[in-house]
């Protein structure tokens, strides 16, 4: 990880900008950019007439064309706020329609196959700066989203090698004052960083949840009645965007299968010291992974008390 | 699961309560009876002298003697507030000291084998109500404890058959004074059950917190600080009290190896899914596990607000 040498101006400014996709992260960031003033014109472009109209009505976008080519046109920046799995197609249809020296970025929570995918379709003159905020709620949707939801979280950036410094730094510009920590990393290891902080855990709770929805109707009934101890944080994560989910698991198939092999490893371990009645292994691992949760109080990346308390006036699960 | 039958005293009064451990659970059920006079007089002993000091220093018991006799003589009550694993040995040696007509409780993560190890040690006249407040937090010992923890949480009753139902009512007086919402049910069913929604994912995330232990440490840094999303509420999970949940898991084995086993065959068919790209079957179940969440949220079980406020105001993760 490297940070970026570029000096980083106050406010970034846009005289355009262009949402593709408007659910919760691309309505949030509409959101901050609303607040600050940082867009002239904001035009939002979404594959449902219904998402359009939302985007309009809750104040996200001044036009919401249903055209790509409109959408994108005279942008200065354009945002792929959409699942990750449409991005070639999408960049292949605006490619062509980008004002010289615009900026493309995006919040897809996979990195290598966003560079494999959009890269070839943007024409020279163009810069390419991928990144992903690691912020989220399980809600999606324009209506989901709230201007808070970057503030003290980290936004990565994986620029090509050899992107306009200037445009990095006002990618990185645009995050921080979002109220983001930018870090600037290579789309390799993100993915592999991700893999393990994010990926699994949403396998892992999608399977759990799915496993309990299997049960004979009667037992399910009190799964979820009594589900407050541990069940319920995993049904949390489960609920997530389906299509987002399912296009990051497709697109990071390596890195998620390799960490999966790992954990899986481990797991059959444990089911073997419990099948053997080996407490004394259960107990060396459990202290240990204690002390794992006290080293990330340490980095103190805890969700802001002031979006913890708009959640808990909506009467949302504050945590993050 | 059944209803007992027995008409609910208003408020339960002892002369004498003995607490055998006194974490998380038996300081925050101390703290019920103090706020609410139920006691005219709590002994508590623990093994740490250590721990006895604390709980008279934080006004939990009125003595904290280091003899499992002087603490249940004359008691009215005795509540197993000790690891699971420990209540065999604890209850031949405190059973001769029972007073007549006494009641034995207990705040256990597992039941049936608490059934197993105590009951043969309880002289005839004493009364054995096994209990399991579903509610907890990460944090363990004395001081972690407050009286909110257990409302609008439920407690499961598993009471032998042929226990005297006036026993049964006085317990569940207790609890619900406490705020909880009361289940009588049979031990197996209860076991069953809590080990899909609480063992289960608690043996989950010792493993994925594991598994990221054991990765390098440039990464495993990079791991902890970008946990944020998915990863950091596995790591709360993994970081509660390691020698409880030992004991859970070793008492508990044919519940939790059952449904793991379930669990295993559902990951290595997601995990078939990812390897050959099979986006439907993703999608499939991720809108299923969707619903499982609202299904949930239907049921209320939430966090209630003020305990949520307490947390936050102690700079705590407010969930459960």
């Amino acid at each position: 990880m490297t940070e970026s040498p570029a000096p980083v101006p106050a406010l970034p400014r846009f005289g355009k900008v262009a949402f593709i996709g408007i659910g919760l992260i691309g309505s949030s960031l509409a959101q901050v950019m609303r607040q600050q003033g940082l867009a002239g014109h904001i035009a939002a472009t979404a594959r449902s007439a219904e998402t359009r109209a939302k985007a309009l009505a809750l104040g996200l976008a001044d036009s919401a064309p249903d055209s790509l080519a409109d959408t994108v046109a005279g942008a200065d920046l354009v945002m792929l706020c959409a699942p990750v799995g449409t991005y070639g197609g999408l960049a292949r249809a605006f490619g062509p329609h980008l004002k010289p020296g615009a900026i493309v970025s995006d919040v897809g929570s996979v990195k290598q196959a966003v560079v494999r995918d959009v890269g070839p379709y943007l024409p020279e003159g163009v810069h390419f700066v991928p990144g992903h905020p690691i912020a989220g709620t399980e809600h999606s949707g324009p209506e989901a989203g709230f201007p808070e939801l970057f503030r003290d979280r980290w936004c990565i950036l994986t620029p090509p090698p050899g992107t306009d410094a200037g445009a990095v730094a006002t990618v990185r510009a645009l995050w921080e004052a979002a109220g983001s920590q930018v870090e600037v990393m290579d789309p390799a290891h993100h993915d592999q960083v991700l893999a393990i902080t994010s990926h699994l855990p949403h396998l892992i709770a999608y399977t759990i949840v799915g496993t309990a929805d299997d049960l004979e109707e009667h037992l399910m009934r009190e799964v979820l009645k009594y589900s407050a101890s541990g069940f319920r944080d995993f049904t949390r994560i489960a609920a997530s965007d389906p299509v987002m989910w399912r296009d990051v698991f497709l697109n990071n198939r390596e890195a998620v299968l390799d960490i999966l092999q790992r954990f899986t490893e481990d797991l059959t371990a444990l089911q073997r010291a419990i099948r053997w009645g080996e407490g004394d292994k259960l107990e060396e691992l459990f202290r240990a992974t204690r002390e794992i949760r006290r080293g990330i109080m340490d980095y103190g990346q805890h969700v802001p008390e002031d979006v913890k308390m708009r959640r808990l006036r909506r009467g949302e699960d504050p945590a993050d």
